[in-house]
């Protein structure tokens, strides 16, 4: 269970003197993707980054036309600070089928994918040095807002069932006896990014009343939950909760297209004017959130349920590969029933710089454990992303990188 | 000179506990524009909304159908954190026509409109109880961001000329002989919003001057300057000061629509990733930062010029409508050179209130002067806003408030 500081970068000298504390912390929490323009073409399994041969690039073109002629001056003023009423109505149609949840559009919040809804909780409920609860290993981009709000994070590890109810449960102890309230806590229940692991039912029971019992919120995020592609769907901590102490994200960047910014927080009412206050860019695009909207309210099944078969074809050529370059050396994988991703453990045995070597000289491009876990730990992890890539290719390069790990291992 | 402390709202209850002492100041910095749907047709004169009938609805679709036909996939995916790089070669073109000014790209950050690239800036800087200066009256958004902020707000007046640049010398003497910096100088030289002035090439140089004097910054905010319909363009801070204490915002809300959401801010290259590491939402829509760049790359200088005619017009008809309207009753009227606003100061034996409740009769809806000053003074003022209504409509309510005016004052 690691607890870190807020790490302090050195910014520009001329003005350190008129920067603000949390001016002065950490390094920007980039807007994801690797970079461009690399000589060679690499593997890319870095980055969350979705399927781009799925993109409805024609259709939502059709949209944008069909759209305008609908909508017209409303797609090019401002909009309401809540964002789009169609497109909450949307966001209500997408748990309505997915969990058959009622959700009061009243209670959604419009954001700029979900990492800006994320923020938004940060921003409102966390004062520099104030203490915050999520998994070990986490989420990046919430891990570097975290820091960049000055967040005491506490990590807790997970394992097979989800969060370890029992260390959260040790955590909110230590900060109660300390008279210290825990903020929130920041939780990826389903599909785990990077661990690929779902909460059990059970797990999820647990943390409510966790959260119930040390006064706390529960910040769920569910980037993912569209996309299970197999097993059986275990209740949201929001519906399990009823909405009480649950403010859950989720985003359209998965489902439709990063490029596109669309996210949302549902929240409990009162929360939702606290958080819309620290979206200073005003309402969410209204323009590009009609287009979203025409296009999802004929299309959402159907794609989605594309979508799913796509990803999870790409999960089997990955983990094809991966046994196949691997060639019986011992790697725990995750078996993730939706998402993007696989976590591999490396043998006790391997040098892990010594596979990232290899691996570079083989042109996968991956993410190490330690950009995952709040204190920098998790060497013997890396995460894998089969979305970006064709079947073929996340074949081809797992197969490789199993390769480079048997050979690390020699 | 006013100073103001942050003030406070009641939030929920149930999660006072748990919110940061940002998330406990002030109400959400709204998005603008009126509430809508209302049962009577209002005479809409508060927000400043864009003109509807300018908008490019054909045009904006067949640039994002080009648009998405060269892109693809870049449209789609994550994209840079610092705002799509055709965009910002854009934004250079804008500068290099309207001010004959080279700025390099590396020096420009895309935002979502200039209301989060102002909150970004504010971020950076100002911790809770820290002072900044600002001309009162000022923009009600920036306001609500710098009391969400917990800034300390000092408000110097403006006059004929500009921020009255001895008033802000004498904040800036009292703050350093108490020890405390000043963070930054918020200031619109440019059509000020409300106050319509411009401000000379003297008080320029001596605000500049101040800065350097005094190791403070200028947050220059500039989004009507493209609007420019009469008179002679006076330099932009940003170019006076050769861009060193400078930081600038635009927005192409004013020039194309502010249903977008797109702005920038142009600094100093040692602040952009301080900057950018509050853009939770990842790099700036890449979906929309290439609709407009398409559309404007081609137009940008046919759709402006035009829009300063409409402006013009509107300006001309809001004015006749007033002039008749009051019928000689005394009131001071700004007389801007570009933008979207009136300013009258009502004669002091008129109750502020009576002029509300007429206009309203009169189905006029305009901003009362207290939302425009940290310390809420200024009851004698109003803006009017005549980049919404048609000309016709601009004359009609104008003539209307002018008469409510006249009926008040007997």
């Amino acid at each position: 269970m690691a607890t870190t500081s807020p790490t302090t970068a050195k910014p520009g000298d001329r003005f350190e003197r008129l920067l603000s504390t949390r001016g002065r912390l950490s390094r920007p929490a980039g807007g994801g993707g690797p970079a461009r323009g690399d000589a060679k073409p690499m593997y890319e399994f870095a980055g969350g980054r979705p399927d781009p041969a799925s993109f409805p690039y024609a259709e939502l073109v059709a949209a944008t036309a069909e759209m305008m002629e609908t909508e017209g001056a409303e797609a090019l003023t401002y909009g309401e600070a809540q964002g789009y009423p169609g497109l909450r109505a949307w966001v209500g149609d997408l748990y309505r089928w997915l969990e058959g949840l009622e959700i009061d559009p009243a209670n959604i919040l419009i954001t700029n994918g979900s990492g800006q809804g994320l923020a938004l909780v940060l921003s409102a409920l966390v004062d520099v040095g104030d203490a915050v609860i999520c998994e070990a290993p986490t989420f990046l981009g919430t891990l570097g807002a975290m820091r960049r709000h000055g967040a005491e994070i506490h990590g807790v590890p997970v394992d097979d069932e989800g969060i370890v109810t029992s260390s959260v449960r040790e955590r909110l102890e230590a900060l109660r006896r300390e008279g210290r309230a825990c903020k929130l806590i920041y939780t990826m229940p389903t599909f785990h990014n990077p661990a690929g692991v779902t909460a059990t039912l059970a797990r999820r029971r647990e943390l409510i009343d966790l959260a119930r019992e040390y006064d706390t919120l529960l910040l769920e995020d569910d980037a993912y939950g569209a996309l299970r592609f197999a097993g059986e769907q275990v209740p949201s901590l929001y519906a399990l909760d009823g909405g009480e102490r649950v403010v859950r994200s989720g985003t359209i960047s998965k489902v439709l297209g990063a490029g596109l910014r669309l996210g949302w927080l549902i929240a409990p009412r009162e929360l939702i004017p606290i958080f819309q206050g620290f979206n200073f860019g005003g309402g969410v695009n209204p323009f590009v959130s009609r287009v979203a909207t025409y296009y999802m309210r004929e299309n959402m099944v159907e794609h989605i349920e594309t979508l799913r078969d796509v990803y999870r074809d790409k999960r089997d050529a990955m983990l094809r590969g991966l046994r196949e370059g691997l060639d019986g050396t011992e790697v725990a994988i995750s078996q993730p029933e939706g998402g993007f991703f696989l976590w591999l453990t490396l043998p006790e045995n391997v040098d892990p710089g010594r596979v990232a070597e290899l691996a570079a000289k083989a042109h996968v491009h991956y993410l190490p454990g330690p950009a995952f876990y709040p204190g920098g730990e998790g060497k013997e992890f890396i995460r894998l992303a089969y979305s970006y890539e064709s079947p073929e290719r996340c074949y081809e390069g797992a197969k490789a990188l199993g390769a480079a790990i048997r050979q690390a291992c020699e």
